[in-house]
């Protein structure tokens, strides 16, 4: 892979890269680049959002670079300083172990374990002490702090933001000094910190990191970023037919932000599929290559292959028929849907066609009917369907 | 002594207490007050501008409450973080140990120190290590730290503040929760630190610390901070004769300051001073009592009563006699020095004046004359001396 490819696969869906020109240099060099992302150490529970990253992560150790996996255990330890929140005990050593041991077992459906360094950042910040503390403290100034936007914000409004708040990002920069990384990854809400990191490294008088920002993925209403308590989001362990079908949910362009983003497919092999599209393939199909893709990568072939089939089963096979008796009804005033059912001769009685309506048995363009009282006002158009079978096309006129 | 006397007592000089009914609660309890001061473990070279917290502490301790003495080690030990100034290297244990022995070396000439417990912040901060540091930042907001006066001006300013100095009063706080103190005496210049002090305790469910400040003592100018920089102080260990003859430069409006922070009398006894003054005595007798008391204090008795006797005979002696010759010199464009003195009949040619000059055997108002070719205008009234005994008081018309 030339430096050109290298660097064109890393910029795939990235959101920034400070400064290119130095990546360019770094890799220039042929050696393995140490890339670092950090990591809560709260108990995962992965969504495809959180893999946007992870992906990136995998492209540099196809690269042959080396992964340092980033546990920040040493904030976990310590819990919410600020006594306000219960939700933020601290967390025993025990349990950063098992959460590590969690996220991990996740991530390596995505990740080479073998080529893998889980670190954990309690290894050098306990070390540093209260003295070194006061020492890392002195290396940013306040106004720089405050020019933080999150920070900013908060401090114009009036809402307080306590002093340690201030350490965290000094502490993420100097697990970048302590692990000599050569790129750091995170998302476009942490340039601020990851901009630290390059600061601390240059303080110490190291080569300072490449700063790579990945985009946050939008959940599946395309709008909003894929979050759990949106509700619009796969996890990673979700089951391979709601995987599946969550994905054949999402809109025709999401999907392409989504091939882009989440399928290791080569961009040319994306583009070849827009192609077909563009040529007049039907998406669906396409769509179902990229659920095909994720539900393998987080379980197996079969379970895709199964979610798959299962899926054209619930949907394609209760799809309407291609071909169906259209009825022309004419109605200056609108017609009942009853009478409707039995002029289309779809039921022999309007008593038979309320009862079926009753029995959830009739469906207007494959929406159950509820509403026994509809009206067909003139100009509509639908397709009725009474029981598993019974089809026709309606026009009132 | 009633807990009015003591109160009264505390007040004296000080510049604010906060809050005084705390520290009447305090009191009332009848139990031996823990009473803390900081200091900086920098080497000591104490003038009498630092004694008058230190006479403060003497005063509690004369009441019998619990000095801590606390020698503010730990950031010491750190030196300046920024790396910027080279001034303020990191000290060593046997460093501070050191500048500790020499502080109280000095100190002790004001406190009793069998009396008074010498302590190291060191000994807690160390401890509490990098993760604590966290949660001492977590009790206090960015926000409040800003209102602090010289925060304020240089955030406003432009100027850097390095995010360690909001460390510092939250540490000078900790000491308090440490110590358990109940009242903390500081220079009103520290009234904020001492102010976080009492935030802390409250926090950690602790009786807060009263907070009593001392003003600034002004220089021998009367005017600027007493200063090694400024030129204007008396240092603890200046010789006898330099302490006194300083003692004795000082407006005799300064003087009655002096008194009331320096002098260990009793008030009402400085108010029957202030009497005497009023009735009639020179205040330069009352100024020798203060001479003599703070020389007693630094040095000893007999030091105290040579150095009083060297002022007197230096200056005294050399003085004016009340009575001399007046003579009157008629000269409408003034009239050389020389002729003067020949004229009035202290040389007897204006030769001899010269030599006189030569010889600086010629005062005018008691100052030495230097410049021979002076010449006396008319309207001049002047005290010239030649040699010891002669003298004449010259008027020109």
């Amino acid at each position: 892979m030339s430096i050109e490819e290298a660097l064109a696969s890393i910029q795939r869906g990235a959101d920034e890269i400070l400064v290119e020109g130095e990546l360019r240099k770094k890799l220039e060099r042929g050696k393995p680049l140490r890339i670092k992302a950090g990591f809560d150490p709260t108990a995962p529970d992965l969504h495809l959002g959180h893999t946007v990253l992870i992906n990136k992560l995998r492209q540099f150790q196809q690269m042959g670079h080396e992964i340092l996996f980033l546990i920040g255990d040493f904030t976990g330890m310590i819990g919410d300083p600020t006594g306000k929140s219960q939700t933020r005990p601290p967390l025993t050593p025990d349990e950063v172990r098992e959460n590590a041991k969690s996220y991990t077992d996740q991530v390596f459906k995505i990740l080479d374990p073998d080529k893998t360094e889980v670190v954990f950042n309690s290894t050098w910040m306990n070390d540093i002490g209260s003295a070194g503390m006061i020492q890392l403290a002195a290396k940013h100034t306040v106004a720089r702090m405050l020019e933080r936007d999150d920070f900013s914000k908060r401090y114009k409004g009036g809402q307080p933001i306590a002093i340690h708040e201030f350490l965290y990002p000094l502490i993420q920069g100097w697990d970048s000094v302590a692990l000599k990384s050569d790129v750091e990854l995170g998302g476009t809400d942490q340039k601020f910190n990851l901009l630290v990191g390059r600061q601390l490294q240059e303080q110490e008088g190291m080569e300072p990191q490449v700063v790579l920002t990945m985009p946050i993925l939008e959940g599946l209403d395309g709008v909003q970023k894929m979050s759990k308590s949106l509700g619009n989001y796969i996890g990673i362990t979700d089951p391979p037919e709601d995987m599946f079908g969550k994905l054949m949910s999402i809109s025709d362009e999401l999907m392409w932000r989504y091939f882009e983003l989440l399928s290791f497919r080569p961009m040319a092999e994306i583009e070849a599929l827009r192609a077909r599209v563009a040529k007049g393939d039907n998406p669906r199909d396409i769509k179902f290559e990229l659920g095909v893709e994720l539900v393998t990568r987080f379980h197996d072939d079969a379970s895709a292959m199964a979610a798959r089939q299962a899926f054209i089963d619930r949907f394609q096979k209760g799809a309407m028929p291609d071909e169906m008796p259209e009825v022309e009804l004419q109605a200056a005033d609108g017609i009942p849907i009853a009478n409707a059912l039995k002029d289309a001769g779809l039921v022999s009685s309007t008593s038979e066609a309320i009862r079926m309506i009753k029995q959830n048995a009739v469906r207007l363009d494959g929406e159950r009917l509820e509403d026994r009282g509809l009206v067909l006002a003139r100009g509509v158009e639908v397709v009725c369907q009474v029981g598993k079978r019974k089809f026709a096309r309606i026009r009132v006129t």
